[in-house]
């Protein structure tokens, strides 16, 4: 048992030594869920505004408000693209929730998602260089229903200020519809992060995870447990990546998904869910069991664990298993329990255990590259390009079982996706800005580097104070305390 | 004819000295509209978003986001008022504009505020302390035409993630509407800027006019041109603050208010104008020159000049006349016309000349005193009691004709102006957080001083950079060229 230390590096020794692995992961996560009330008090939110334009004297206002600022608000009169050249429209991303689904923790009402949304604007910012505002927005009726063409409204008026729009935490079905009709008739990008971006991060994982267990994407038999936002359309992206749909088998709360499940022909919302029912599972395997016996790769991004997948069920699969247990914030099981069943792989949503499959690693790359061109549209081919650039990099530097995929930490990374992603939207014709690949590189470079060093700098000085450890210390005591 | 410096201090001095004071007015305001074109896209916009809390390894990402960050979730969910306490929420404002009266120049289309929203957010920043997005938002229909029910919802739907809005730029008569909605329905204050925020600051400059020139506000006969959102609520807050309603002629473009503007009587929207006419103007002088014959006071808020008010008309005033034309981004007449044709004391609404009646006095600290007691509204009380708190800090270290008012290069006047505000939210019932004179003071100060010093930081290490001499000397060039 060790002191803990104020970078969190030594999280797994923190706990006393004859606490079992159970207890210890269970620990785990209450220390950080507590530390995590304790800090976000301590610093009163996560997120601030600042200027990006200097101030060299006060006579700069007459510059940056009236009377010099009116040249810029004729120009945006006569030409608004210019907004991407006078404004920050061209790097600010708009991250929206309704907080119907948040993280794990399901419907939170009107102000759950507020930590969540500042955590992915942190994120944009950190990793990918991009400015982001957290809008958890209010769309619900008298009776506390949400509505989706509310938050449809809502973001057709906000496009002038952004140039994206990453949708967050919606329950589904409204996520569809809400996705569909943004992207049809928006200008700018409009990402739903927890389809989309965890579809491109889960398939960047697989990627490398198969070449680790010498098995071939056209060929392997794949489980998906879950059939929400997430899972729905990792199926999709699969499938377009390869992987042929009679090798699937989809597990929702209610059996697996077949044409058996006709109440999804019968719903007009429900029409992805068909599309999944008709392509995949022809022999309509109905049991878990069965479904898992000899498969190579499970996908579970269903309800936290750590009992939703059943060593059991791992013990059935095929050798040098893959298994993905992404519910957060605690995994279908955890990982040594899937790896003492047999798992080869084993990865999870998780920063603190090996081969975090977090969507993390996607959208602040994915968003950099699109913003940088100017992209009208984040097509599924660029999802993909992400998901292929993560791979390549991870392979480039070294993968094994441990370690398939780049962790947030790899700062090179971020460029090189975004360079990845705006060839790809060049290719695919919804770029308005054409690039070279070497160019959104230098671009995405200059500007994580400098939200990196701004921060740092803003640390070192102390502008941002660092928690007391006693913080930390207090927060460990009452952990181990909950295990007497 | 000095060289041009790039702190901008020596403006006055860099055009040709055989340049006439209406060629220099002129030029001046040419230079920094020019200038302001060039800085902007030096930048590419304003402002940025950047964390507020520590990584001090990358486990920290584990509490800002997932695991951790669910113990944030839930709590909110439970408890949303914690959002003052683990968000930033208690220090956030939302600058909403539809671009329908921006500035001085009209209609400038849906991203025609962008511009001047992000300079609003940098004013509240830089002299409040407070954190502020720029929303430009698209109210309108197939045809154009801005609908006032959109901008509502939009607000509405906003709340949980603000701790107050900005209203700003919004054309008459659907900025009365959405107001007097958004205000009555939403439980953090509704500010709409141009109007009481205008008038607020306005009352502040007068009070102590009327102290150099030894008038009582129970007494002068003033003439107010224009009666758009900012002109009806200064002779609003006028009346409150003293100013007997039979003392004052307003005009509009059409002539002055009076009974016999029956069209406003039969106008639903038109309430607080049909107000107006009942309580000013009983003689129904509609006569400008009439009007101005005898006045002590001239309050325009109308069309930019430079000729909208004419020199014979300040001819005909009172001795000791008072002269405020604010209009931007060039004033209904230029200071020294108005000074040659007798006016005592000249305000505009510009910083480059003196007494600058400029709403940037105003709402980066009576925010900040509504945000730091979680006021649920701000009442007109709390305007008037930002004007006092003004006044008496100009009046402390000294007025003259030339300086009515503080600037806002004086960081101190802010604090003093958010504790004087929270105090009177105290006292109307609308603080929800209770808090002294002193510590209101401590915290405003504080922060204030925080946003200056990282932004100072960000300058000094070149993460701001200074944008070349040579754009500010091209843009002087390019100036006298235009007067050849």
């Amino acid at each position: 048992m060790e002191k803990i230390k104020i970078d969190l590096s030594n999280l797994s020794n923190i706990f006393p030594n004859e606490f079992t692995a159970a207890q210890k992961a269970k620990a785990q996560t209450l220390f950080l869920k507590k530390l995590s009330e304790q800090a976000h008090r301590f610093y009163g939110g996560k997120m601030q505004t600042v200027p990006k334009a200097g101030v060299y004297g006060f006579n700069w206002f007459n510059v940056w408000y009236t009377p010099g600022v009116s040249q810029v608000s004729t120009i945006l009169r006569d030409e608004p693209l210019e907004a991407y050249n006078l404004s920050n429209k061209g790097n600010l991303v708009a991250v929206v929730s309704d907080s119907t689904r948040v993280l794990g923790d399901g419907d939170c009402g009107k102000f759950g998602g507020l930590g969540v949304m500042e955590g992915k604007a942190f994120l944009m910012k950190y990793l990918g260089g991009v400015d982001a505002v957290a809008l958890c927005i209010n769309n619900r009726d008298k009776n506390g229903v949400p509505n989706p063409d509310k938050v449809i409204d809502f973001v057709k008026m906000l496009e002038p200020s952004f140039g994206a729009v990453n949708l967050e935490d919606i329950s589904q079905p409204n996520c569809y519809k809400i996705l569909d009709e943004l992207r049809s008739d928006c200008d700018i990008p409009v990402w739903h992060d927890d389809a989309q971006g965890t579809a491109s991060v889960t398939l960047a994982g697989l990627i490398n995870a198969l070449k680790l267990a010498d098995k071939k994407i056209e060929e392997v038999k794949t489980v998906l447990m879950g059939a929400g936002a997430a899972n729905s359309t990792i199926a999709k992206i699969l499938m377009t990546a390869g992987m042929p749909g009679e090798n699937m088998i989809i597990f929702d709360s209610k059996g697996s998904l077949s044409t058996d499940r006709t109440e999804f022909a019968a719903d007009p919302f429900a029409y992805r869910h068909w599309e999944l029912c008709q392509k995949t599972n022809p022999h309509k395997i109905n049991n878990i069991e069965v479904a898992m016996k000899g498969a190579d790769v499970l996908i579970a991004v269903s309800k936290p664990g750590p009992d939703t997948v059943k060593p059991e069920w791992i013990k059935l699969m095929n050798s040098k298993a893959i298994v993905f247990t992404c519910a957060n914030p605690i995994p279908e099981i955890y990982p040594y329990a899937a790896k003492e069943a047999g798992a080869f792989i084993v990865a999870t949503g998780r920063g603190d255990f090996p081969n975090q499959v977090n969507n993390s690693l996607g959208f602040p790359g994915i968003l950099k590259g699109a913003l940088t061109v100017q992209a009208t549209k984040i097509t599924d081919n660029m999802a993909i390009a992400a998901a292929y650039s993560l791979a390549n990099y991870a392979e480039k530097r070294g993968i094994n079982p441990d370690n398939i995929i780049p962790t947030m930490d790899e700062a090179q990374v971020f460029p090189q996706e975004a360079a990845d992603v705006a060839m790809q939207a060049v290719k695919d014709g919804v770029a308005t800005r054409i690039l070279t690949h070497d160019q959104v590189f230098q671009i995405a470079q200059t500007d994580i580097k400098q939200a990196r060093e701004t921060m740092q700098l803003l640390m070192d000085k102390e502008m941002i104070k660092q928690p007391p450890l006693k913080m930390l210390e207090d927060v460990l005591t009452w952990t181990v305390n909950q295990f007497k």
